[in-house]
């Protein structure tokens, strides 16, 4: 197998633990620093997050209490996704909330962390926190799985870029 | 006992169900319509919300998934609250998201219903539902109790001059 291709078969491990989580793990072939900067620079958001849509960042406030919003344009139309940084520690955790426009209310609290694995990798485990079981199951039942791997398969071209 | 002295004494009833709920009762002596009208009319809210102080509403966007943004001046500082309309009923129901900027992130889903009891008198009934049994305990320590039964003293006010 090529370097190519296992990274083409890198999948996230998603879970859903206790009644109203979802976690995701992924590892990335780029040391800590350079995941941090494409996960918190939004122009290099904008080349991974909408998984080839055009993003439009109207807001990214990195700090605590600072706001974000994208706007994804796709050829079924825009979504909107918002929400509010609570805490920022470069180059390892992020903590904020996340909103979809049209679940509005349906407010989930995620807690990114990035471990740097002494090998030129870096792990990133997100924590989603949802208000209730519904929300944590319509989560997992809206095709996130596949548009967590098409993002991140995305930053996995950023990041390779970057290098 | 006066009118004006048994409106002096009416508490809400603050309680705490389950792990992650705070649960507020009270009765306003004015129907539906004008209590809704107080809690939804900005240039209302301004003479209640803030307890006598000075409330600047930068933002109330009165429709689902719209935005709202208040900001409490007094003379301890400037006090941040914000959230987003989930849904709105009008007379009887509005559910929206409630956040301190001193806290981002620790979001909780408000519902607010408003009770006709056929007799003038209107039961106002909110239920928060925080992120963690921590927030919702943060809550009620943080001198809720005498805010909220300060703002609805004021509300009473406001709705008398309505009459």
């Amino acid at each position: 197998m090529t370097t190519m291709e296992q990274r083409a078969t890198m999948k996230a491990k998603i879970t859903a633990p206790g009644d109203r989580e979802v976690r995701i793990e992924r590892i990335f072939n780029a040391p800590r620093d350079r995941v941090w900067r494409a996960m918190t620079d939004p122009k290099l958001i904008a080349q991974w997050w909408g998984r080839g849509n055009k993003l439009v960042i109207e807001r990214y406030e990195l700090e605590r209490g600072g706001h974000w919003r994208f706007v994804e344009h796709s050829d079924h139309g825009e979504h909107g996704f918002e929400g509010r940084f609570a805490e920022i520690t470069p180059p390892e955790r992020v903590v904020q909330t996340f909103e979809w426009d049209g679940l509005p209310g349906h407010t989930a609290l995620e807690t990114m962390t990035l471990e740097d694995l002494s090998d030129g990798r870096t792990r990133l485990v997100t924590t989603s926190l949802f208000l209730t079981r519904e929300d944590r199951d319509g989560m997992l039942q809206s095709g996130m799985e596949s548009g967590v791997n098409e993002s991140y398969a995305a930053l996995d071209r950023v990041l390779a870029s970057m290098g």
